[in-house]
Order: structure tokens, then C-alpha cells, then sequence
């Protein structure tokens, strides 16, 4: 892909704005744990990134505070970002998990600083509020970001969670974001942890 | 993938919206004719909705009229769920856009259908005002929409061009909304049509 040849604007900002697009399609190569509802292939950060976005615009009624939609659709497709280069860590491999921080971190400089600075500032700021876990808006994508992956482990005989020899305590330490957060949908998440457990797809 | 044996929160309202959460789930498999990066395979509608989101964030300051990025990143998440039922309909292709209209809006009563009423309308007049390329969002969601495939097509050696035997004046009609509601960044997509026309990539 020979982008020095021909991508060039002439205008240095508008030639930092296609390479980090051009960049980010690296996001449809990062693979997750989960998998597609019609168990082809493991889902992508992109495809997930996706999902979660259009799922913020459904279930906002149920967050215990007002959040801002427009807003957190914008997280929802900035989250991962950093995974580009820092790749995916599943969210029950302890290990991967202790230096992820380092990793993203490092991630986050190299591919927002492709960005004009304040753009780069916007789009950090926007992933590390998500990261926070803090803020309502963050809460409510947090929410998404597990409910996703949980209804597609519900609906693919606990794949991942049976993949990884997952118990209840990991699944529910994950999910309590979600109780805290969204009473209502936890009520259904706590029927489907006992139906995993029944159906033997978490230990 | 066994839904109605536990998927059932006993509340038929979010049972709703987790069905239709996991009935969207098949953009991932609507393939488009755009090559990703890579050129690993064909992108799917999934990612290229997530794909333009993105860059729904980066480039308003080109924008011919304000708009308002939270409505157009939504728009630009849920503008192709039509494609669900109604397959992705490729943009230079004239005997297939002829009923594209007939068979997409089959698919949305279909789709938007499966919501409660409200939410099903929010999705569908957002699809609407998207397609209508009228308000200054729609626009802008709209040249997002031409960009991006215009920009992968430049990165990989006009694939997509060199196998539908695309012509000029094909290319330069899709990109007209560009010329007019962006024109800085349309001096570029006039370079690149120069180039593509002597790669031979463009009739």
C-alpha cells in the first residue's frame, strides 16, 4: 500500500487525518475471545466497537443516571483504539491483564500522536474517561462493553467462558458494573450466570 | 444459538432490544466490495460503520455548515442495519440500485420493527435523514460514507474500481456530495481520481 506515492493533500493535517483512518483498519485484525452469533469466527475490535455503539443508543433508560448518548457513541467507538497496537487482552487472563496499563499507554502515544494534537488530546481523553470508570457516560459504555460479550457468551453455549475455564467470581466481578450501574439488565445477567452454571459453561 | 430458552428477562421490552441487539449482529457477515487494508478479505458493513464513526470525530472542521458530531456518529452506526435484510448494495451498480429503495424499506419495517415503537422510530428517521442527504449531518455523514471506501480504493490499487469496470463519471457522482459540502478535502479526491485514471485503475 503505497501511501507516500500518491495519499499526500499537500496540507499536513488533512494528511494526518487519512493515515490514522487508514491506521485504525488495523482495528478489523485485532481478534477477541468472542464469538460471532453465527459462530464463523471470532469476533474483531472493530465489529465489537460497533455493536456496543449502536447498543448505547437502546438501553439508556435503564442506567441509573442520565448520560449523554452522543457522547458515549463516540466512546463506544474510540474504546479500543489502543489495541492496534497493544492488541486485545481477554477480560480473564490475569496475567495479560498486568501490564496492560504500560502497554496501552505506550499504544495511546504512538497512535494519537499521529493525530493533530488536540484532536490526539480528544480522543485519549475520551478513552481514558472510558477507562476511568468514573463519569456516567463511562459507566454506561462500561455497561456495554460487558453486556455485549455476555450475550454473546449466552447465546454460543458460554464459549469463551468454557474456552477459558472461567468461574462465576470472574464473571461476576466483570459484571458488576453492571448491577451498580443497570439494576434491571443485572437482574437478567444474574438468571443467565445460573444458567451457565447449570449448563456447565462456567465452573 | 437457542434464544427462546433462556435469552427471556421476563420484561418483553428489553427482551426486544436484546433481540434486536443480537439480530444485528449479522452486519458482520454483509460483505462489501471494499478490500480492507491488508487485503485480507472484503470489509463488512459492521466495520465499515464503525470505520466512518470514527472519522465522523476528525474531520468536521471541513464541513461546509456546522454539525453536530454525537447525531452524525449515531447516524453513521446505524445507516446500513437496512443492509441486515436488504444485502449490501454495491454503489456503482445500477441494475441492483433500482430496487434498492423497495427492498430496504421492506427491511426496515422488518428490523426497526423488532424495537419498541419509539426507539424503532429514532433508528428509522435517522436512516431516513441519512438517505435523504438534505440536513447539513446527513451530509457530512454522507461524505464520511464516500470517503472512506474512496480512500481504500486509492490504498489498494483501485480494487474495487479495476473489478466492477467503474468509470470516471461514476466515481465523481458518488463523490459529488464531497465536492459540495467538502470541498478542501474534495481537491484531494480529485488528485486521487487523476491518479487512479493514470494507474488504469478508472475508465
Amino acid at each position: 500500500m503505497g501511501i507516500q506515492d500518491f495519499l499526500s493533500s499537500g496540507d499536513a493535517r488533512l494528511d494526518s487525518q487519512f493515515l490514522f483512518t487508514a491506521e485504525i483498519d488495523k482495528m478489523t485484525s485485532v481478534l477477541r475471545r468472542t464469538l460471532l452469533l453465527d459462530l464463523s469466527r471470532r469476533e474483531n475490535d472493530a465489529e465489537h466497537s460497533w455493536h456496543i455503539a449502536v447498543m448505547a443508543m437502546l438501553f439508556s433508560e435503564y442506567a441509573a443516571e442520565p448520560v449523554d448518548i452522543g457522547r458515549v457513541v463516540q466512546m463506544c467507538v474510540v474504546h479500543d483504539l489502543v489495541e492496534v497496537y497493544a492488541g486485545d487482552t481477554f477480560a480473564y487472563d490475569a496475567a495479560g491483564n498486568a501490564d496492560k496499563e504500560a502497554r496501552e499507554k505506550a499504544a495511546a502515544d504512538q497512535l494519537f500522536g499521529m493525530l493533530p494534537k488536540e484532536q490526539g488530546r480528544m480522543i485519549r481523553s475520551l478513552w481514558e474517561e472510558f477507562d476511568a470508570m468514573e463519569s456516567a457516560d463511562a459507566k454506561y459504555a462500561a455497561c456495554m462493553d460487558r453486556l455485549q460479550p455476555f450475550l454473546h457468551n449466552t447465546l454460543t453455549d458460554g464459549h469463551t467462558w468454557v474456552e477459558g475455564g472461567t468461574d462465576r467470581a470472574a464473571v461476576e466481578k466483570r459484571m458488576a458494573i453492571i448491577k451498580e450501574f443497570m439494576p434491571q439488565v443485572y437482574t437478567w445477567v444474574a438468571e443467565n450466570i445460573e444458567h451457565a452454571i447449570e449448563a456447565g459453561w462456567l465452573k
